[in-house]
């Protein structure tokens, strides 16, 4: 039996020999890292994980230095150039889980995405069945609004039935700096399960989760409303009315344009049609792992 | 007087002379990405913008051939090293701006950013005087239209004067992986500033856009329609129609909800209600430096 680190160093040894054969890539991860699954040895997997880290100032200068340039293209006073640098100032992080179980592999795969057009009646032939035989438990929804759950953490709550909410950190936030501040407002009424269901009567609640979200964030993280990303997501993770607050500039996961709703537009659309998100096209990505996927692709919508 | 090309060899040569005392950083930005500001030469400043792009899955078996592991760290199955490559499989992309005008080092410059609710009329009384005062050149866009500049990169050329389009890689997109696909459509009107000045007699060009940006991406790159994520920016960085076509799940830099609008959405706003973006208020964010935020807080709308 290898130690693990004779292991590691087997693992590049495999590679070293094998060439193009071994490396079956279980990820397609465009943001500088990549992971990869390997059988290099005996019967176990590895993950070898890959990641450029940010460019160092302190090495700007030495960089410069050393590196080798290579035009690409020129346009008036714009040009760019292949920088080719010492290898000592442009590492790369390697991260090595060995031996690797199957639920190791699969948190480091990235799954790849598609973009689907969900029309209205989309929504109610395909997505809404399969939301209702999913029928997943919003238990723990229901235990913070209740207060049986993580009520020391409520930063804000609203008991109206109809226009209440609870504001609370989401869990990705740590709370150690406002720069990635997060937190989710959800609302107290049950029967909204999304986007997809709301209508001009529901325009009391939306603005007073807008306004008193905002309000009860800058007096408790002292951000105003200027800082702050508010916002929907479609398809939601879960299917009860829940509004996303981020700091702008934080890159939260989620806030790109495929899949989040500014909650300004929400109002504004259904201020205009009360009928806007039962009837419009609306875009989202979903996993190629994701069951409603299978629908759109069995209807013959993909 | 330097040619443009000689000018950017002289901006290394002069680092390379200067060392430390030059590198004085614009930026600090975490995501693998640095600009900086130089004075190199004469009186013209530079920006140039160092990235680190995707790792190419077609390099990793000669990767990790070629490359040293250094161990960092070990802990049961989990270890980390850094990896030194050969610099010809990791490069670093490098672009540069120059000469560059302050307008150009604030764009690179990292800031803080502020969400600005802009009605309709205070597009008309704030923000269109404000474009207009500061009429930045096109020049290069026109320079790409009329083929004397980047001919060789275009990938689509619709020639029509009404419905026709130039579609090309962007510049922030090396081309050497379709991870981090990054084009943009350049109209061929010259009369629409932004999403603002569209109404519904722009229908046509707008979803030629998209279908045809769409063929021809599939075309040349073998991408289909579901991987991608196409749409406008408000505000845009240059007041020339243009759409971004990125690859669905690459976090491409501003395709967040607070300045993408997807086009999708934008076709079937116009269809809706032809005045949408004359009429509707706007969120988008800007930055503290930028001189249209000034506008806004002397107009008390901030």
């Amino acid at each position: 039996m290898l130690s693990g680190y004779d292991r590691v160093l087997e693992i590049f040894f495999f590679l070293r020999y094998f060439e193009n054969k071994v490396v079956t890539l279980g990820d397609n991860n465009p943001f500088q890292k990549e992971s990869l699954k390997l059988r290099p040895i005996a019967d176990n997997d590895a993950v070898v994980v890959l990641e450029k880290t940010p460019i160092r100032e302190d090495f700007l200068a030495e960089l410069f230095r050393g590196s080798k340039l290579r035009l690409e293209m020129k346009n008036d006073i714009y040009s760019s150039y292949r920088l080719q640098a010492p290898p000592h100032l442009n590492e790369i992080k390697t991260t090595v889980v060995c031996p690797a179980t199957e639920k190791h592999v699969k948190k480091y795969q990235r799954q790849e995405s598609f973009l689907v057009e969900e029309t209205g009646e989309d929504y109610r032939s395909i997505t809404l069945p399969y939301i209702q035989e999913q029928s997943l438990s919003l238990q723990w929804v229901y235990n913070i609004l209740e207060k049986k759950a993580e009520a020391d953490r409520i930063v804000y709550d609203d008991p109206d039935p109809e226009v209440g909410f609870v504001l609370l950190p989401d869990l990705k936030w740590d709370q150690k700096q406002v720069d990635d501040l997060y937190l989710i407002a959800i609302a107290r009424q049950k029967d909204i399960k999304s986007l997809r269901d709301l209508s001009s009567e529901h325009l009391p609640l939306l603005q007073n989760i807008f306004q008193r979200g905002k309000e009860a964030i800058l007096q408790r993280y002292d951000l105003p409303a200027s800082k702050l990303r508010v916002y929907l997501h479609y398809q939601p993770s879960y299917y009860h009315l829940h509004v996303h607050f981020t700091k702008l500039g934080y890159d939260a996961p989620g806030c790109g344009v495929e899949r989040a709703h500014l909650l300004s537009d929400v109002i504004q659309n259904l201020q205009a049609d009360p009928q806007f998100y039962k009837t419009r096209t609306l875009s989202f990505p979903l996993r190629a792992d994701d069951g409603l996927l299978g629908r759109f692709k069995e209807a013959g919508r993909l």
